[in-house]
C-alpha cells in the first residue's frame, strides 16, 4: 500500500470505528429508551439519532454521492430543536434510516482513491477552493466522525 | 502539495479545530465554573480537562515525541473517577497544562512528513505492526480527536 492510500484508509478507519461504536449502542438501547434524555431538559436519545441521521444524510449530495434518501428528516431534526414539532418518524423506522445512510456512504468511502478523498465537496465554490485544498471530502468525513463523537459523549450520559 | 502532504495536513486540522474549539469555550469559563457538573452525578468540568490533559500528554511517548510533561495527572484524572481523591492541581495550573501539552503535540505533528505520521505507535508491537499498518500515528491522533469531542459533547451540557 502507498503511503496515500495507507493515510486514507486510516482516516476511513476512524468514521468506522466512530459509527461501529454507536451502533453498537444504539442495539443495545430499547425504543422506550429512546425516549431518555441525556441530561434533565436536554436532548432525548431520539433526537439525536435523528439529527445525526438528517446531517449524515445530507453528506451524501454534499460528496457527489448521489440524492438524499431522508430529507423528510431536516424539519424535525435540523431545523427544530427537540420536542418542538411531533414525532413523526417511529423508532424502528429511524434505526432503520441511520443504518442505511451509514452504509451507503461507508460503502462509496471504502471505494475512494486518495485523489477522490481529496476531491471538493459541493459546499464549497471553486474559487475558494483553489485558494484552500484542505476544504476536500476528507475534511467533511472526519468533522462528521467527531459530530458523531460529540453527540456520542452526551448518549452515553443517558445511561 | 502532493496527495500524501495534503491527506496529513488536512488530518491534522482536524485536531487543530478541535482542539481550537475546545480552547475557546475553556477560556469562557471561570475556576469556579469548572466545578460545575457536565449533568446531575457525573463529571465535572474541571475532571474533563484534567482527564484529557492527562491523556494527551500520554501521546508524547507514545508518538515518540519525548517524556511527559505532567505524569502526576494520572492518578487523579485516569486512575481514579471523579471526586474520588482532593484536586492536588488548582485550575490556573491545570489550563498551563492543557496548553503546554497540545503546543508541543501540535508542533511536533505541523513537522510530520507522511511517512512520519505513518510510523507506528509505541503502544504496538513490531509483529502486529507488520500485520496492521493502520495503527500508526494517524490513528492515535485522530482517535484522541474524536475522544476531545466525545467530552466536548458533555462539556457544553454544563452551560
Amino acid at each position: 500500500m502507498t503511503n496515500e492510500e495507507l493515510l486514507g484508509t486510516t482516516a476511513l478507519n476512524s468514521w468506522k470505528l466512530v459509527i461501529g461504536r454507536f451502533d453498537q449502542n444504539l442495539a443495545a438501547i430499547s425504543d422506550e429508551q429512546l425516549q431518555k434524555q441525556v441530561a434533565p431538559g436536554k436532548n432525548r436519545l431520539f433526537y439525536l439519532v435523528g439529527h445525526l441521521t438528517a446531517v449524515h444524510d445530507r453528506m451524501l449530495p454534499m460528496l457527489g454521492l448521489g440524492e438524499r434518501l431522508h430529507p423528510e428528516l431536516d424539519e424535525v431534526f435540523i431545523t427544530n430543536p427537540d420536542r418542538a414539532v411531533p414525532d413523526l418518524v417511529s423508532a424502528s423506522d429511524l434505526r432503520k434510516a441511520w443504518s442505511e445512510v451509514n452504509r451507503k456512504l461507508t460503502d462509496a468511502f471504502e471505494r475512494f482513491t486518495a485523489t477522490e478523498w481529496l476531491e471538493k465537496h459541493t459546499a464549497v465554490s471553486d474559487e475558494d477552493f483553489a485558494k484552500d485544498r484542505t476544504r476536500n471530502r476528507l475534511a467533511v468525513v472526519m468533522s462528521r466522525t467527531n459530530h458523531v463523537s460529540f453527540h456520542s459523549g452526551q448518549a452515553v450520559l443517558a445511561k
